[in-house]
């Protein structure tokens, strides 16, 4: 399936910790298809994950940076810059933490400094990368900047807790920002809003596998993969795309315009 | 035009600031229909507001209370409860400030400090109200929660910046804690996406009464006032709207399914 | 809880079979809130249904007409305003039948003549009320139009079969003639989107029980009743919602915007 | 731009008229890609068009088929599978008209014959094709199907007409029938939402030239091209978009999340 639709072009990857993640499987396609990419996430998931093991493997460089640290952002970007030669054609948002999430904190009983710490790492941090890339004119016309979603934005799924609010914020930062990027410098910015997903990160949400399974049964073509995730991204960073713009896209099998499937309810 | 459609009903009015306020408005309309309130605000807005000349003229209390300080609402909400005679049938959030819009920051070069500061006063506040109405037990079963926000939440006007994410966000956290209390208390909790208003706060914002005129041009109805707005909310409060919730209302004269007005245009 | 919301105004309520019809309870609701109205429905209707029972009750006349025939619709608006003496203020349209359900045909297999009569009785028969309501020049200032519709509009319920297509064309006819009527008329035009209803029609749909379980489950407020249906026609009906056109409201207890509800996974 | 993404693959176009059709210019970025394709249109456009110049240019056939009539279609779908060699992978339904437009017909005088013969032939054909091809078999796994489309559909352009009701109608038919092809053939069912286009059908309708302007202003990277939608339908039959179904896609430039554009309002 490699068509070399990225040929030419230079992005930077956010996310990948270990080959359950989405964003690995996009930087294994990226590759595929003939891109040239730097690889980044959080200087903790360097030690922890395998993102060495993949940036060895696609022959890359992998450089650690606290989304939430606009300094960090700054050092990645032109650095990223330097090691590919020129500025940036696409970049992809794929960051995500709950702290009450991780706490096992009710929606109810929230702990706020907590909130606002999961706010700045799974949706300020957007707003932190496209403005350091604004700023530092980092990049190039007709580019593609995409951050990864979910459906919660839109509907109440309860044990998605305060993410649901962070992706609220994470969409809205898309659609506000997208409207600079588009009319001053052609770039588009959208997000994606993939199925639910067994990443490392999906797996630790309360009760994941049953809504796994319910996602599954209620979409006509089931759950989306994280290689058909990965295929997506692709076309949004190609420039087949390239008048997409302020969209959230679900890649979902269907599952966001059922009410309801009869296989769910045993029909 | 007073029904007595709130009698007997006890409520708590947050953001009168002055006969500008949609707030402000809302305290009359309610006080007309029979209802009895408490009016709370920021200490801030009492120095500089006239809260306290509605106080008098409706007769009730006006308490100031922090919405960012969970303390300052378990203090209003218990006086509230003490001073009216037993638990809370609805409740107004009109609360909304954007220090970054406040300082003229550019929406591509924005003060993240700031913009924690506006989202905790512009949308978190509306969770904290929520959880400490919860953890109170003070709302009454079959009780009405509603929030004044904005279509920005939806779609973009560049020049209203942040409070675009916050009113995202603040739309999200009715939803979520919607879920909670329509559930466990038969609460419903919405938010009205009021026309753009002449109000002391609106008039604030860049570009503001082109955009007034043009929103006034583009509605079929034109654009609503805070009159209509307080009307509004009162059927939100009342009984005969029950059974809805987790919904974002648009109170706007039609410009939110507008494409395209010829009388925008000029045709 | 009649507050005489709806005194002085003259309204025509379609579709009142039998005291299962939500259009039963809301003529019984406007008739307490002060309101005259006009019964009508189709003449097969006036035979195997109970409206002049209703009519006899609330001591008002009942006209049959048939919704697809313009001159039908000239005959009762004429003798509706000659009855009551003026215009109307509000009109309640409540027609939906589907010949392909009736006839069990498959989503896959459907009848095209079927079809073009289904979508004329459920839908067309809207644009017909409302052409007909502007040409004679029937509506007051300020009047309101609303139609009942259901969530299948936007997204897909198997087996409600091509009455999801009924109800998005009817949706669309709200908005498009909201912005004449509004603009010309100060008219507004909405549609009320329902719960599942054991109505008479309700019930001849497919596994409707499951299906109105699994709604009643899903909903944090559980289904809408057709009694709280009525109270919310008639707060669209009277001045308090005046500014509120081109809208689909839905009424559901917070149906629409459940993405997942625990208790129907069982968890 | 070419990279073969369609390689291997059969499909049809229904409505290239002449060159300035989008259905044209998908032809011919189908057949770069690398698919074997087979055109049609209505008779009369094999009169009045060029469509047969493009079958001589693309070196494929032409058939016409009036896609009201299932038995032409039956008859087109039977010819290109044996023509092909096989089933099909990708159809794309480009096809409107309104009887009313043409005949200059205003919204509140709508002549009803004619508007049933729009919704016909805009919007019912969608389901004739897909419920021809459904009985006929003639999908391979995998495949996708695509109608284009216009943001009248959720909004009120007042000039576009009942073409409003055809597309929120022909939207809908892609969820109802995308639920149907996703579960039992794997097949996904979308619909292109494209920025107003100067094809020939754009053209006829009133006022066109002025609203282009103000969709390309309105819109952060203006209005897309017919070649940049052909673009996108080739994203859209290709296999790196297998799980996105039920979707309208909105190819605008960024004006469907629009609220307000500085650029309109001359500030």
């Amino acid at each position: 399936m490699a068509n070399q639709l990225l040929a030419g072009k230079r992005g930077v990857i956010f996310g990948a910790l270990d080959d359950q993640s989405i964003a690995w499987k996009v930087a294994e396609k990226c590759a595929e298809e003939g891109a040239t990419i730097v690889l980044s996430n959080a200087p903790v998931a360097f030690r922890f994950g395998e993102i060495q093991k993949l940036a060895e493997k696609l022959n890359v460089e992998a450089i650690p940076a606290d989304a939430t640290e606009v300094a960090d952002l700054e050092n990645l970007f032109s650095k990223s810059m330097e090691l590919m030669g020129g500025k940036l054609d696409f970049v992809l948002h794929s960051i995500g933490m709950s702290l009450n999430v991780r706490k096992k904190k009710e929606y109810t009983d929230l702990n706020y400094e907590w909130m606002h710490k999961t706010f700045d790492i799974s949706a300020i941090s957007f707003h932190k990368v496209m403005q350091t890339l604004w700023k530092m004119d980092a990049m190039n016309d007709w580019g593609s900047i995409l951050a990864l979603t979910y459906i919660a934005a839109q509907r109440t799924f309860p044990d998605y807790n305060e993410m649901a609010e962070s992706k609220a914020l994470l969409e809205s930062f898309a659609r506000s920002f997208g409207y600079h990027f588009g009319t001053h410098k052609h770039v588009r910015v959208n997000t994606l809003s993939q199925s639910p997903t067994m990443t490392t990160a999906g797996q630790g949400i309360k009760g994941f596998q049953e809504f796994f399974d319910y996602a599954d049964k209620m979409s006509p073509l089931g759950n989306a993969s994280s290689e058909a995730c990965a295929d997506y991204c692709v076309v949004m960073f190609s420039d087949l795309t390239r008048m997409v713009t302020m969209q959230n896209l679900f890649h979902d099998g269907g599952f966001s315009n059922m009410g309801m499937n009869p296989a769910v309810i045993g029909l």
